[in-house]
């Protein structure tokens, strides 16, 4: 089964936006072991969505639209759709009223214009919608001389698009792919080695699994390894297992989770939370960036006491307690510095362990000895001397603002392999430096 | 003139990346007035990128590919648009060697398969691509019954696009659209007030010019406003300028810039700057974000001192100076809490100006009485007495994330209006309570 995705809406053709609900869709069908060929955005345009729906018809087996069926009068969706079938829209009493009736539900008259929304193409099934006023439809396309083939209708909002493809999609899917062997994938998520570094590792498990076995996408300081496999259950399992076994052979302990949900700041506070035990930052080029990380996670405040983000050195010195002789020997920018803002951090803020970062995060402030992209990191923990606080000095590429996401990555990376026994990122083939 | 897009990649059709480079694509157009109709995206297969790119040439009158030009046995855009043309590919040994050049350069032999990237459309003319390895090409699409239509072809790495984007495509652009009245636009940045309140504010602007002559786009605490004019020049800025008469009239101080490239942060940090005077932050529930989004300003050292992310109320007595009776007594998500993080962060770190965010992000931690998205918000500045610290309680809609994101893009904007000396975000009405 091919499908193609059709996004709906003037304002997916501009400068800004982006057709993001084919990523969740895109999802969807590879869960399915669907493949998706091709991906297409038209304005609201009755001709042009018209076109594009029946071409799309005529050459994929599941077409799948987005946008297009509000109340307003650029919203031609339906109208487009029943044009490329050379089918009539019927108007239903039954949605009419229960938009009716939302719409009394929050308190107001519904307007006019929302009956259009009432209109279904003749034979489509229609796909509630919960979430909104715009029902979706299914519609069995074919016959008149027609290839066969299915299309969807869904709203161009996210949330409500979400709930339909949950609610109809996926069991249609489900059904229109059983007795399949179905497609089943995994990840691993890699934390601060370069994309190229952890390319260059798993080149065993490409020649052992082969190359198209195995997908990485890159984000700036973490690496994410997908792999799959088609098959019965007992295949599927035993032949993910095998990659999976492989790829930690190769890449070792930088990977920090095989969740497809989970992230770094909560690893590092899940880590955390099972020891008992809490953190603090101490952040200069990093400006708020680390503690801004760890604080996204739901509940942080059960393990997260606070940080300080200080970029003056008068700052380092009041609220950490950096000597000021430290920062006149050395300037702000070095191992002794990131040292003493760790322990600084961990004793004034009382944390069992605290990240600190500077660096000189660009476009100014570089020089020869110390270059655009020079950090320093440290991690203090539990421990009454000097090698309880572990440095790393690396000179990381790009602008100021993957300099500051490297470093907050590394930072945290650093905590979790203290947190977890693990070997120091510093030991890493192939790490920055 | 109507243009489509298309990306070719497989890599853009799975459940990750998205085809950016037509955002930058499609802003090239919208400055010459060429309308983008379409856009899709195909895989590395050569039969469905030969059919699309056909299509595209037969429907629009330019047609711009990306992707697909690389050295790699996947890479065949040169092949099927070759296909789509019905033309021969032919080898250029000039461009050969220069590849050939650039590698040894770089101290290493060009790899055999590099040679097909000197492979040329016959008849097209060779676009140059200085970053990297990949020439683009111009075809002349038409005769032999084919309509008439001018196909380029670009690489999908998004800088080397660019660059061939600025030196070929701009000045053909020129040349085409030469002669017709050239589309202008401007953009009005408007802080911390929702979408639906800038919307309604600026009927009287959609009545007056034409609904189509404005856009607005949302972002989270961020609406920008987009004005159009076409015609000649002193027509076009004459009615740009009614235009952002009207808009400033009826949305007044919450313009923050007019200016595309400006942030929220910058324009705050200008102001600093101009008045040579400093800011810090004392941040709970934004756990860092505000110091995180003031320190993204490259040269913010010159203003911004620093901030506590004080997330625990120990943090909050012993970083800040909040009295821990303060804190028994209303809570640390109280207005009395807010305004004495203020307080405290302006005298403990020695600056002009602090801003402080205390409140329930969630998921967790909401009450009847503070339910999820309650957050207050204080400004301090110079100034002996209390009213010198500008208080707010509001109650964000959204997740955990937009909270955030709303807080700290409010907090900026109360800064803002402080340093510009406008009326107080209170005093808006349609503004979030």
């Amino acid at each position: 089964m091919r499908a193609a995705i059709l996004a709906v809406g003037s304002e997916l053709l501009g400068t800004e936006r982006l057709d993001t609900n084919s990523l969740r869709l895109a999802e969807v069908l590879e869960r399915y072991g669907v493949e998706l060929a091709a991906k297409g955005v038209v304005g609201d345009d009755r001709g042009e969505i018209a076109a594009e729906l029946g071409r799309l018809l005529g050459r994929f087996d599941l077409v799948l639209a987005t946008g297009g069926l509000g109340p307003t009068a650029d919203d031609l969706t339906r109208e487009a759709a029943a044009d490329a079938l050379g089918r009539p829209l019927v108007f239903h009493p039954e949605i009419a009223a229960w938009i009716e009736r939302r719409f009394r539900d929050h308190g107001v008259a519904m307007p006019e214009s929302n009956r259009r929304q009432a209109e279904v193409i003749d034979g489509a099934v229609v796909v509630p919608n919960p979430r909104g006023t715009a029902p979706g439809m299914r519609i069995a396309a074919g016959g008149d001389g027609r290839r066969d083939a299915t299309l969807f209708l869904f709203p161009g909002v996210p949330d409500e698009m979400a709930g339909m493809v949950s609610s109809h999609l996926e069991p249609w899917l489900a059904a229109a792919t059983a007795g399949r062997g179905a497609r089943e994938g995994r990840v691993f998520k890699v934390a601060a080695l370069p994309e190229s570094t952890v390319d260059d590792r798993i080149r065993g498990a490409y020649a052992e699994f082969g190359r198209e076995t195995i997908t990485i996408l890159a984000h700036p300081g973490e690496v994410q390894l997908h792999f799959w496999a088609t098959g019965g259950e007992a295949e599927r399992r035993a032949r993910l297992d095998a990659v999976a076994a492989r790829l930690r052979e190769l890449v070792g302990p930088a990977i920090y989770t095989a969740d497809p949900a989970a992230t770094l700041e909560g690893t590092v506070g899940d880590l955390l939370r099972g020891r008992g035990e809490s953190a603090a930052t101490a952040e200069s080029c990093t400006g708020g960036l680390v503690a801004e990380r760890l604080t996204r996670v739901p509940g942080s405040s059960d393990y997260f006491l606070g940080g300080a983000v200080a970029y003056s050195n008068r700052l380092k010195e009041s609220l950490l307690g950096v000597p000021g002789a430290l920062l006149a020997a050395h300037g702000a920018v070095s191992e002794e510095v990131a040292r003493a803002m760790a322990a600084g951090a961990r004793a004034a803020f009382a944390a069992d362990w605290a990240i600190a970062v500077t660096g000189v995060a660009g476009p100014g402030g570089g020089s020869e000895e110390k270059p655009v992209g020079t950090v320093h990191l440290a991690v203090a923990g539990p421990g009454e001397d000097e090698a309880a606080v572990e440095h790393r000095r690396v000179r990381f590429p790009g602008d100021r603002r993957r300099v500051r996401e490297l470093s907050a990555q590394l930072g945290l990376e650093m905590l979790r392999r203290r947190l977890a026994g693990l070997p120091s990122t510093a030991e890493e083939a192939g790490s920055w430096r």
